[in-house]
């Protein structure tokens, strides 16, 4: 999406895959630069420091640092070793382990003087295919509010209400739950996005309202305990979120508050829709109970980072001293209150039914 | 409760009146200062700098700065102007104008020389009224941690979930929805208190944390996201929140958030209690629809202040440049997702006759 006017993705190759361009996140949004990957070693630092986050970013950065690799040894050796470094740096991450392993198809069977070329051509495909697949769930949710803009009186936007930051910037382009948004907003529907803050790491007011910002899309930002209120007024719409992991029942892992939103949409009638591509589909769970979910350090509960009015970023403690924290990340939504998905493939229930109608050679392969 | 191992209210005075202390509540939890009052009009700039904040002690404040004006000067004129220096600095706090016109009756009538000792003991008589209610609701309310904790294995704490500050800090002494707490900590129940940040204003991690830490009950602040969550897996016993304004009907409004952990206590079976001293009723609103909610500056939810590592004090913003914010400070929560109110007179139902129950003169004067 734009950035200064200008259309950007998160990850680019430049000089012919000399190098690889990213946008360091950890400075979002306080400030807005770029950063060039020489090698593969810088590729892990900015997967490990989280110049950039997001699953599909993620992987599309292994993706280009294993050609940063292969540029410089494209021995067998050097492959192995360097699908292990890049491997290593966020353990957890299903999007690392699945693009390294896609290069890896590949890349070993060819010879090491052709693996150069093929693993640049190979990682921009995998970036390539992630926009393809943000930009088909845009084109599936747009209808949704489409239909919701039909309603409104001339000259009222569709208010979207969205949580965390599952936009293009977690992504290479579109995101997941922003992609419609865009969509909308390309299309000359008049869309405003309700921005959660996203305690505690402010992804909300960080990130998406920067990309949101950036794009020139009518947001603001209110704090993670506001939606509930908003709701009960009207002044919602539509929820669309995304997730990390959805159970084959239908539950939806997603960023912890998710679950306060579902129940508060439920409670007001307001539709509360997931975005998601079918790789955050975890077949193998039969549902959200079993999910684990990661507990976070205590200082992102316990301190803030922001800009002092020089310009300077700081850290500053924002709780009584000696007051312990907790903070898990991730909490789960019973699909029971999740009006639906939207996927790559299209709109369905939030069943194991509904995803079985969107990916139904799931269904046959368990037969 | 205590600080520092010492008994400490939030106002009392000293040197026979001359003069009345108080806690610097914009300093906390940064900063531990008590501050003298020597005349009304330092009274009035605590009262409008939020020195002093919530309901009771905003009142009581009034109250001891009045019989600090007619110390100085106790003629009908005195009495009169300082009575509307004090009203105007919070024009929506109804304890503010309660507590000058307790004081008005009590003195208008006096010979101006036996004013000001009058007025010092009826400031006093008011906070000592405050602290008594806000005790009776702990002891009210103890039964109910006491009837849990009989449920509990050996060595495990009854764990309560409060929202935003509705402790001592905001009244005299012992707090609404901390009294029930301080009650079971005192009788030797292990208690553990989960405390939610309350964005945008902190009022949990900076006031609620502190007065725990400061008390001794063990406490764990989470940001306002996380509640729904920690009562899916079972780690919530008990919600106990205050309220700003209860309808007749039973309909709470407190500060925004409130109305999403009443939806997720309901949804996950734990009990949801609201605490409240009377003087919190609006018999005159039917119901919740009717309770105005006010709108507070963007810059709350933007800007956040903490400490810096070298112990000094700094304001940083914390969203994306330019990004608009929106600031509704309380929400309301349906008498539906409320189990029952705490008040100096008992439990009882969150309903017209539940209310009617513990204020049965209501009943007759309506008659």
């Amino acid at each position: 999406m734009k950035i200064n006017g200008k259309a950007t993705r998160t990850i680019w190759p430049e000089n012919g895959g000399a190098f690889v361009a990213i946008i360091d996140q950890t400075l979002l949004p306080h400030r807005l630069e770029t950063v060039s990957l020489e090698t593969v070693e810088d590729a892990a630092r900015a997967i490990l420091t989280m110049q950039v986050r997001g699953a599909p970013l993620i992987g599309a950065t292994a993706a280009y640092g294993l050609a940063l690799a292969l540029r410089q040894d494209a021995s067998d050796r050097a492959l192995a070793d360097a699908i292990a470094l890049l491997a290593k740096q966020r353990p957890t991450a299903v999007n690392l382990r699945w693009a390294l392993e896609e290069m890896r198809r590949a890349l070993a069977d060819l010879a090491p003087e052709a693996r150069a070329a093929a693993a640049l051509a190979k990682a921009a495909a995998i970036a390539d295919d992630d926009v393809e697949t943000c930009r088909l769930i845009g084109v599936h949710g747009l209808p949704l509010i489409e239909a919701i803009a039909k309603t409104k009186p001339k000259g009222e936007p569709v208010n979207i209400l969205t949580h965390c930051n599952a936009g293009w910037l977690a992504c290479v382009d579109w995101g997941t739950a922003t992609s419609p948004i865009y969509h909308a907003h390309e299309t000359g529907i008049s869309v405003h996005v309700w921005v959660d803050e996203t305690r505690p790491r402010n992804q909300g007011a960080s990130l998406t309202a920067f990309e949101l910002g950036s794009h020139g899309v009518p947001h603001t930002i209110v704090v993670d305990n506001a939606g509930g209120h908003l709701m009960q007024h009207g002044k919602v719409d539509l929820c669309i979120v995304g997730t990390d992991r959805v159970a084959a029942n239908g539950d939806v892992a997603n960023k912890i508050g998710t679950y306060l939103k579902a129940l508060a949409a439920h409670d007001t009638g307001v539709p509360f829709y997931v975005a998601l591509p079918y790789s955050t589909i975890d077949w193998s769970l039969a549902s959200g109970r079993d999910i684990p979910i990661e507990e976070r350090s205590a200082t992102e509960v316990l301190a803030m980072t922001g800009r002092l009015a020089d310009g300077s970023v700081v850290t500053v403690d924002i709780a009584a001293r000696g007051s312990p924290a907790a903070n898990p990340a991730f909490d789960v939504t019973p699909s029971r209150l999740v009006t639906g998905f939207i996927t790559e493939r299209g709109v369905a229930p939030a069943s194991r039914d509904g995803l079985l109608s969107l990916y139904p050679e799931r269904n046959e392969s368990a037969a």
